[in-house]
């Protein structure tokens, strides 16, 4: 091919790219063309219909609602495959080998480290979504993936940006929402720090939220943010709500993309995803410590609160819960020192919904500081409260309503970055936790485990997905995988318990 | 295919991956197999013997020498297409389209801060290497490429790493290296900034070096690094000097990878590239800004300099020139202030390259604050050093030892993001200098402009790479190109001129 010609090439594939300039445009630099980040989609590995059923229909907050209880049971009658479950493995595009018992990068950055940047930069930071027989995932390997739930075929693989995806897709109509946003401040907001008005992700990559066809993986328009969204957003009443590292809460219009109301807030958000109830939002920030309650309609705030002593990180990191006119939040607090290693401990608070009102409070106990992500993710099933820490790595039950103490699980081999941030799945009266490379099985009702699977990796703040037979998960070592409930309720312990 | 073949299948690609862990082995996540960062290869693409002949061997500085001079003359008898020039483009991973005049994200963060964003984050912040007919690119969209540099065809395309490549790659023997690290800050190390002991890219992705076979593309051995090497290292007799965000000065076997020693200076390094000068090795850091003057036998400082009022980043983004024994340095420092916006200058200073003593001393007026990369790098030829700079979008040409100012030339349409950070590249009694997204040439010894081409996106601190008839370039909008000197030289400027 001559010179000439091959420069023609070059602008013929280019050409394909010219559009409309604006925010709801799909003109993204290197999602066309024929390059290694174009978009791929293979329509004959989209699940035909019976294949849909039992699925959840949306997927409307981070681990599936404000309660973060990812379990869909299926009737009796539905079809073997979904009650039998299921099994396979996909690799994503920095997949590293499960049989790998440390991260990448270990000799150079130290287990502890290099476990956070593998999580953070190149595997799977929250759980898939199940909707429609699709399982969606985000990764930090700077693509969505959506693959069929039965056989774990790519539908199709994208990357509309150039930065990590650290949430979990929601998914309404006929639309996925994919967060963007890493935990890099650039040098400006480095040196903006001291005086609290650092925004995390601003010239760091591009930010906000994109939206794809969730059939085809095709970018629709995006909503770009100064700060990371890091947070995945939360859906209600066709309003997307968002909150990003420079402090702004956000509601879209979840169609459109065109903004209704900001709230500028202050302070940071971490890893903190929003949740909507009863037309109001809760959101938690960091450097500037608070959890909001805002007016769903108007983003008003109807009532903030603080933990006191909470570190810096602690009350961005954590994802409220809400239930049953209660709010359960907690964040990493330090204890006061006598002197060498600074000692933390996980600070459990309850709150009326509607006035903020204080129900109940416990610590749960002293421990060093972890890497990373420091709380631990509530979860709410009925009217208990299951909640762990990596701080010292034990998991506990509360009644929702008074805070009383059920039981306290201390995780197995919780490894260098500490165990138990993520939240539990109930299903069946049984809890799944997914913590270090291990998925455990406890009796919801007295925190014995009553099965385990060693799969590899290290599963970070990601959630078991349970829809009916299957478990849906994806890692930091940057894999999907599906397995039967069965493989692990009746799996025998390889190693002596450490549960009470 | 059933469930069970798929998950052999899965295994089967990734068994491809097993291999020693040490820093040596070639196993990393995404290299492998068949994702998207897999490498590429195209053997028929390799140049054939005779299209070798008149480029360099080696490339062993940024900007291929201490002097930042990249111009390669060719005999008489070179071939036709080597004297007459070749024309191409190439669009990398991210391409976004030339005809664009705004940023991608322009609408969101405004201009200038979006160009800073698509030059750190999707598109190539330094030029390009010109090697045994291959042209050398790295980009900031997380991939390595090697080009035909006659045809512009891919010959491997890599990315054995995923982080920003903001250097400019280095040959030498049969090995290309890879400069890996961004401009973030997690957050522990925000939190650490007003104690002096930040470390840019610690937990930030992976850092580093990587080498790879020049022909290939295929990785040798990496050299992992706590802080980021945003830094291009440089080269002489085996060794290979790497600064870091840590505020680390490494040298290494260039062959093995093995370290052969480190002086932990402390700051940070930027982009400011080392320079290897007769035995010995500058360097120069930010936060705590010095010019150091090491061994390079075994890393002993033998003599460091600072500029007072320089800017944080200051020292710390300015690549050092050397030659005919001296070292030209600058940086952007404050000027006392009337109240209002932050004013700077840029004071440029020679020092005698042996004993650190100042030569001369010039500051070059007042501007506002730029964004991002905020010197300009300089250049010397024969006994004229040759210095740009975005506060005030001026070139200069000055005496290398006396430092008697020659000529200025005042840039014209210098843009959001100010322009003149690059070297320009002094070939056949004129200058070429890339900046925004023009091509100039001047007459060197008048600094009268007597050529420019507009070639669309925007060269950040990128110079023009001339080898025989040939100028090689790449730029932010992720593009690497190549047009005939002659189609510079005589192209009548297509707007009045701002020039003396």
């Amino acid at each position: 091919m001559p010179d000439s010609t091959r420069f023609m090439v070059g602008l013929a594939a280019l050409a394909l790219l010219l559009g409309p300039a604006s925010v709801t445009g799909a003109l993204v630099p290197g999602s066309s063309g024929h390059g290694p980040y174009a978009r791929v989609f293979y329509p004959n590995n989209l699940p035909p219909p019976p294949d849909r059923v039992g699925f959840p229909q949306t997927w409307t907050h981070a681990y599936g609602n404000p309660r973060h209880d990812s379990a869909y049971p299926v009737p009796a009658a539905a079809p073997a495959w979904l009650k039998n479950g299921v099994t396979w493995r996909y690799p994503e595009a920095r997949a590293w080998p499960l049989s790998r018992h440390e991260p990448y990068g270990a000799k150079v950055y130290g287990e502890r480290l290099a476990l956070a940047t593998m999580t953070q930069f190149y595997g799977n930071a929250l759980g898939v979504s199940a909707v429609d027989g699709i399982i969606y995932a985000e990764s930090d390997d700077q693509f969505a993936y959506a693959l069929n739930a039965r056989t774990g075929r790519l539908i199709w693989r994208t990357s509309p940006v150039g930065n990590t995806f650290m949430g979990n897709p929601l998914v309404s109509g006929h639309i996925v929402y994919l967060t963007v946003g890493n935990v890099g401040f650039n040098f400006s907001n480095v040196q903006r720090y001291s005086q609290k008005t650092a925004a995390r992700g601003a010239g760091v990559s591009y930010n906000g939220v994109y939206a794809l066809d969730k059939t085809t993986g095709k970018l629709l328009w995006h909503f770009g943010t100064m700060g990371a969204t890091m947070p995945t957003p939360a859906i209600a009443a066709n309003r997307l709500f968002i909150e990003t590292g420079s402090g702004d809460i956000y509601a879209i219009n979840a169609k459109t993309g065109r903004q209704i109301w900001i709230r500028r807030a202050g302070g940071i958000a971490n890893m903190s995803d929003p949740a909507v109830y009863h037309g109001h939002v809760y959101v938690a920030l960091s450097v500037i410590p608070y959890l909001y309650c805002l007016s769903a309609q108007n983003g008003h705030i109807v009532w903030k609160a603080t933990i006191r002593h909470a570190t810096k990180p602690g009350l961005g990191d954590v994802s409220p819960a809400v239930a049953h006119g209660v709010v359960v939040m907690d964040a990493v607090g330090v204890v006061p020192s006598h002197g060498g290693r600074t000692t933390l401990t996980t600070i459990v608070r309850a709150y009326n919904a509607e006035d903020g009102r204080v129900l109940w409070s416990h610590t749960m106990g002293p421990g060093p500081k972890p890497p990373a992500f420091k709380g631990g993710v509530p979860m709410i099933h009925k009217n208990t409260v299951y909640i762990g820490t990596p701080v010292n790595n034990i998991y506990e039950a509360y009644n929702l309503h008074t805070g009383r103490l059920l039981w306290t699980w201390h995780i197995p081999k919780a490894g260098a970055a500490g165990a138990g941030r993520a939240p539990a799945t109930y299903y069946d009266h049984k809890l799944f936790i997914s913590t270090g490379p291990r998925l455990f099985v406890l009796n919801a009702r007295t925190g014995r485990v009553i099965g385990q699977k060693y799969l590899g990796g290290r599963f970070g703040i990601v959630n078991p997905v349970i829809v009916g037979g299957t478990i849906y998960l994806d890692n930091s070592w940057d894999w999907v995988m599906a397995l039967p409930v069965a493989a692990v309720v009746g799996h025998k312990p390889a190693h002596r318990q450490v549960s009470p």
